[in-house]
């Protein structure tokens, strides 16, 4: 079984919608929301804690796993399931975005990518079809072929070459077999909306099992970022998922649910969470600040997680002026929490035909203070 | 409720006792080992862990609480087991140590120690009246008098000083009310055989809850302190509970229990787990060493914790490698584990009459490799 679609529901009044997809290590819930574990371990968070907050599947990076462990260890273990005992999905990202954003001396040819390791400077050649056989190693349910991203902002010329490339590779990573696992296209083309229109549609005709919207949160501004997901959408095709890479905060997932987006992943909770920023009902609270001093609550108060239900504001407050381990644990161990609870209602709200309203009520209230 | 102290079987072939200790949060078996959380929280370990990891009692830090959050907030959260959320036992160290290890520009005279932050050097006087304030504030169930520490090597005459003076401050410290706290004393008296005869003596016919042996662990020879506690134990009284500060490894400890010890604490489990360093029954690991790579097997096979049971040695090492919270969070749970069992199981041989036994079987599979 590679995967399978099913759209449950779409709403009356946005192009909201929600669906079941069934994986090859168990089904899960769109919109998803997909936390980020880099390299086989979401930082900070316990993979017990990932399956309390309701995870239902987990972002992996095939190129840092690649660097490290090395693959032939995770072969050894059985496969990246195994070896990060994460039982359910995993989604490998082709590490594309990593080449392009860590790597050292990168040479790209339509062949593949030559560049040295950010870690210890060992030099590698991939082509797209080394980037799908590391994943078919791997042994991850949803599998990213190898793109080219641009920066921003960015020439077209430029941006048309790393789109053709990118189509290009997606087709040479299609004619790698794959077993149980199904391989997304990644729609590239920059801002520029022809780009993205031309870059969908010849996807589109390749038929794969997903598509993922690339080369966004690049530094953009949101409003581009905001017609590149318009433009995209209604051309991709009502009956496989849409995955929009890398975004993002609250606000931006909520506004890409109602373009009609049913996958995301972001570091943010796990990035701010170590940085001491919670997220609640109420908006984004920084511990480290004062007024948390004498704040015997929780992180929020509509909040069931373990962070929430046994310390208060002011222990956390103390735990990160102390630099002990324990408040990351429990800021980020929260964050997951608020993310995949937002996405809960989202989807209640969409099957129900009222997310205009959820979203406004949510947001008025996250935006209050 | 103060506390009660019931010793329940003394070993046939050596000092080795068991018993109960009910203090007012509950009760705890002896011997016992108290993890360290120092500024309120085990580093690197959830209250939830400790408590599976069968903890019943945790040490905090008067003088690093005292430093932050301070005093005043945690009266605010109704005290230190609101403030950490931990309802079981605490026992606060004074500080004694601290201020004579990180405080700067310190000046100790009978009346009490002048010292600056070593956070912000703010300047503080406390008498040893004052910390038992501190703790009482703190609501600890055990709490610790101020007292002199001295290091190693130190003169006869400067031992002797310090010894007075903490036989004073521990005198003082008893005349302070205290409801449902039991006050321990501290035998001081360096590496001399007839002060800390002198020092336990004269402590004894004070009446306190309960004994301490401090200033150990201080960089004397390993012989030296054995060579202490056999000799304070002898006098101590055999209904009182016997605690060894900051002891130690495995065979430290259970060569103290031997010795007729019954409470012990020490940072050697987290610290060590943070370093990647794991206990196992085999001996110690350093896991980010490289005949871990391929190696798919618990840190330790006989052990049941989350850690063992979930995750091998090759991903443990990868997260060290990565420098990946989750693997600070591993190891230093199962080491709280692995000492804890470690405990347990000494105190099920004492009750069998097979201490000696047992302490054979341990350290020789512990030492075989």
């Amino acid at each position: 079984m590679k995967m399978e679609f099913k759209l449950l529901h779409k709403d009356k009044h946005s192009r909201a919608r929600v669906g079941k997809l069934a994986l090859a290590h168990g089904e899960m819930d769109t919109p998803a929301f997909m936390p980020v574990g880099t390299q086989g371990t979401v930082k900070a968070v316990q993979q017990r804690e990932l399956t309390c907050a309701g995870a239902q599947i987990i972002l992996c990076n095939a190129y840092h796993l690649f660097l490290r462990p090395g693959i032939e260890v995770i072969k050894k273990a059985g496969g990246l399931h195994k070896f990060i005992s994460w039982p359910k999905p995993i989604l490998t990202d082709s590490g594309g975005y990593q080449v392009f954003s860590l790597a050292l001396l990168r040479k790209v040819t339509d062949e593949g990518v030559q560049f040295q390791s950010h870690i210890d400077g060992f030099k590698h050649f991939l082509t797209p079809e080394d980037v799908i056989g590391i994943q078919k190693a791997l042994g991850s349910d949803i599998v990213m072929p190898f793109d080219e991203c641009v920066h921003y902002p960015c020439s077209k010329e430029q941006a048309r070459l790393a789109m053709e490339r990118t189509i290009d590779w997606a087709r040479r990573s299609k004619a790698v077999e794959l077993a149980d696992q199904a391989l997304f296209a990644i729609v590239q083309g920059a801002t520029y909306d022809d780009l993205r229109r031309e870059c969908a549609e010849r996807l589109v005709e390749e038929d794969f099992s997903g598509y993922a919207i690339g080369g966004v949160s690049v530094g953009e501004p949101k409003n581009l970022r905001y017609n590149t997901v318009d433009i995209v959408s209604v051309i991709l095709p009502e009956d496989k998922p849409r995955y929009l890479m890398g975004v993002g905060l609250p606000e931006d997932i909520l506004g890409a649910i109602e373009q009609g987006v049913d996958m995301f992943d972001c570091v943010v909770p796990t990035r701010y969470g170590r940085n001491g920023t919670a997220f609640t009902s109420q908006g984004k609270i920084t511990i480290r600040n004062s007024p948390f001093i004498n704040d015997f609550t929780a992180l929020d108060a509509q909040c069931g997680c373990y962070a929430c239900k046994n310390f208060s504001r002011s222990y956390i407050r103390h735990l990160f002026n102390t630099e002990e381990v324990l408040g990351l644990e429990l800021v980020s161990m929260h964050n997951i929490h608020f993310f995949l609870n937002m996405m809960s209602r989202a989807r209640e709200a969409i099957a129900q035909d009222r997310y205009a309203e959820f979203k406004k009520e949510f947001l008025d209230k996250y935006n209050a203070k």
